[in-house]
């Protein structure tokens, strides 16, 4: 299902060495002024080049191919696509006989019967989410300019303390190991009553959107999986005046699936890139043992510096549907 | 959005204190021998009465009445009805002016105009969980025999140690406070490539049930959290044979959003219950002020307790929905 | 699929001779006026009982089991019930045997590898509509009161000439027959921009319900099938003020999928009723050979006559659901 | 609505003078071998250029830029380009001002504040059909070489006689004006069990397609609006043996919503083309009174000519999209 949203509506297609990924918003309101500009910043939050991100460079481009007529969005479906230029041809049929650990080479191959486009991961890459960082900057735009996103890393490698991190992802680049890390996203200025109960609460919507980019295994929102090492009388957060604001936020800006105009907060947990350069044992299906493995192109060490953008991306979308459907 | 599924479709409604709840499943395919009987096991797990829970019983007996005829399944909707019974009648007005804390009130007020049934929750009420366990049920029927759902609470209070979680209880429970939980669902025996990406990998699915259970706050696959503490190294799960099988299991049974048949790992935390006893400052709306309140009525103190078979039946009824899919 | 609706979205069940059926409404409005007593007047034309419908008589009293409080509804599920009272046991075992031609009995014998509930049509049933028609109750009052629908049969057994309708019914019910007719239904009040292009243009939404209405066969808008005949020159509707009224209404309201303020105007083509109780012959599958088939049972000999209501009911639908997304 | 389908799901996007326009079919199984090519007759078939046809000529050329790998479906989505080349710059600001006479300028001009794009009509453009005439060449593969489709065209300008129609539509463009007609599609070798009661019968869902189509005004299956003129003696198909083949049609290989393995039968009325030579008389906005328009451009006589392959590809993909169900 390449398709997601209630009234804000994204289809992603695309594979990492074919000639394009795009991505075709539906339901975006006309009028709004959106310029091919308007998308540098977030694409360079994704972007690589930076320490612990993978050395293949894309400039990235937005197409705007659809919906925009004389710099403002029609009401028709709004298409962003972008051109595949630095893919590296290369030999990808050992991955169907020595499948990479903790990789979707193995239960791709089951799926779709080998069908699948192996290379660079196809349809599974990382690459695919350009897509989504795309249709983030749209659903920015549908909230407005009094909804503020802020996005950090609160921890790499196990480590809280951001001065470490530069020596920590050094030293994974060195030993060709990965990383793992958490992201923390704050959305201030939501107001409230978005989000549709019984099954679409606001946590539903972001956690469906938020474990469809690659390497993401926990979500919590609030006080989150803390909670449940707290009291109801600690963990409840007493309104304090008219407009709903709360003492305390454990609920993470979301009561009862709903917002309560409160600050959002929400935690992803991201795994460590599985592409490592060091050798791997793990099955060969020709062989029929297991065989030493040895991946070889461009990896990120630590995925997580640029998927901060893309789950930030993915709250935002959840929240415009849920706004767009108030 | 009361609706959730591509092939299992199931629409709950219902209000803790109106008439009745219900569910209507969408989509079970025609021949699945089905009785009511097949329900008493995970209503039993889900009913109330144990110590920690609310001493509101009901006897939560399901009528099916319709999509099933001579003991099959039709291949038409399938609708299951609770009577609610035990209803006490009461004043709720008292909770649109001085809304309980963490609770939906304030919120549901703002969203309906005030026009949501307050009674016992109403639609926001745990009580609506009838219908995923009882969807669950039939969820588990369509995955087969060879499937099967271990769940067990993993800590309670902030304790692992299962030995303490009475005396924990209990003296929440005397202190008219609530504690919090986690559970763990392990699923053996699924095929493996069930899982559509992009949007509908397996996490995403169950998440998205999984955050629409009231309590719920966090979610995690496999190592989760504790992956972003990991290096790839580390968290690869080897392959060890031609069945997929992997030597450690960090991605929990999925990898790129599709299951590679090993065990389905989850863990769903829980926050503490939002009604105690015991008095809180909260705003009133009316007196315009900071006020003492005191939730009467039947509260549990740790929801955990029931919410496991709730959690289970989620993640069963993501499982079915893409079974059917595949 | 038994739901429909992207904003007003209704799930129906049921069978004709099970305990009873009943359709579920999401998305409704919280704060809409609504009673049990405002089904009567529709349900009333739905009944059967005139000259030319089935002798089967229930009372067809509304239940509303969810999403009503304090007589407004609550914005959560609204559930409307029918028991089904008036059933005769019977034997149903030869419909597997000696399908009724033009029923469902042989398709729904495949589909469900024998496992529908066969008596009276099972889930087939034209007694499901009712549901069809309580939503259409509860989408006029989402429509308001400046919506008006005005729906009359316009042909009946091939003639047009109203005062002949009696004894072409009768005729047919002498001669164990059945005839069919057209409905023609006219919307007047609705306002422009109603629609959603490419694919949920106001036609599309229209049909799609109004082909699910058992019976239907054809389905034209404005000047529909006529419109084939006629020049552009003839056939354009010239704007006439700033309202965007035309001066003749080919359109039957509807331009480029969308309503341009305008009546709508649709007509529905029903066949005859399939069961007679004149002998046929057909294939009986325990002979293997063609042998003659006597239908038993009441059965309508023109259900053009209640059809009229559910066509209605399902244009308030679509519109509605428009409605809601605008 | 610009995205269908329950498993094959069709987005469409684009405008007639934007850079291209697009569909993005989801839901393709893996492993269907697919060409550039392969789109070649059905793109014919829509392509102008013959008499009746406008002389805007594109070369209308498929481009496949994702899901296809080593010339066969990967399983993840198909997205198929096309390139608008033959566009004229020109000032369409006064459609706004004096919109065309049953044309969607004043109402999409009202839905979608103005910011629509006006140009060639823009997305509500026939142009779109490109996606659509793609779409169903895909969902022929799916449906496979067994089931055979064959579109006539059986009435134009209101004559059935076909060796008048090029003087009919000769006529037609030297008086400046256009021609409706009537397609039939017939599709032969389908399985029976297709189709999704209650909401989803084959009607349903062919004719919400059919409905999306620009010009389309009535859609009837089978023996469609004669049928309201038979009785039921006559109208019932009988069955004839044990493959469910039956004596007479007249359902159009569709009983009960669901396919019964006999030829599928649908007509589909297309009204004249909205746009013609001659002046008008409409409602001015700028003047605020009646005034004639002249219409400039290239205009097709008879888009009856191009729509049939446009119907016979809605066909296509509704019965695909169920057999995908199935």
């Amino acid at each position: 299902m390449n398709s997601w949203g209630d009234k804000f509506r994204l289809t992603i297609w695309g594979e990492s060495h074919g000639t394009q990924v795009g991505v075709s918003i539906d339901g975006v309101p006309a009028g709004i002024k959106l310029d091919e500009e308007d998308f540098a910043t977030d694409l360079d939050r994704r972007r690589a080049g930076a320490a612990g991100t993978t050395p293949r460079k894309e400039s990235d481009s937005p197409r705007i191919v659809s919906g925009l007529y004389n710099g403002f969005t029609t009401g028709s479906p709004l298409t962003i696509e972008f051109q595949n230029e630095n893919t590296r041809s290369g030999d990808y049929s050992n991955l169907t006989i020595h499948p990479r650990p903790s990789h979707a080479d193995w239960v791709a191959q089951q799926k779709y019967d080998g069908y699948n486009d192996p290379r660079g991961g196809g349809h599974f890459s990382g690459r695919i989410t350009l897509g989504m960082v795309a249709a983030g900057v749209v659903a920015k735009k549908i909230l407005g300019e009094s909804v503020n996103f802020s996005t950090d890393i609160v921890e790499i490698g196990g480590q809280t303390d951001k001065t470490q991190w530069a020596t920590i992802i050094d030293r994974a680049h060195h030993e060709q190991d990965s990383v793992g890390g958490i992201i923390e996203c704050r959305v201030s200025g939501i107001e409230a009553g978005l989000g549709e109960p019984f099954f679409d609460s606001v946590e539903s919507l972001a956690a469906h959107l938020l474990f469809a980019v690659p390497a993401v295994k926990g979500v919590e929102f609030g006080a989150g999986f803390a909670a449940a090492k707290m009291k109801g009388s600690e963990h409840n957060d007493p309104i304090i005046n008219a407009t709903g604001a709360t003492l305390t936020n454990h609920a993470g800006g979301i009561v009862g699936g709903i917002t309560n105009g409160n600050e959002i907060v929400a935690r992803i947990a991201i795994k460590p890139t599985a592409s490592i350069s060091q050798a791997q044992q793990t099955f060969n299906f020709a062989s029929g043992k297991i065989d030493e493995l040895i991946i070889k192109g461009r990896h990120d060490v630590c995925i997580t510096l640029r998927a901060a953008v893309v789950a930030e991306a993915a709250l935002a979308i959840a929240l415009a549907d849920l706004k767009l459907r108030a």
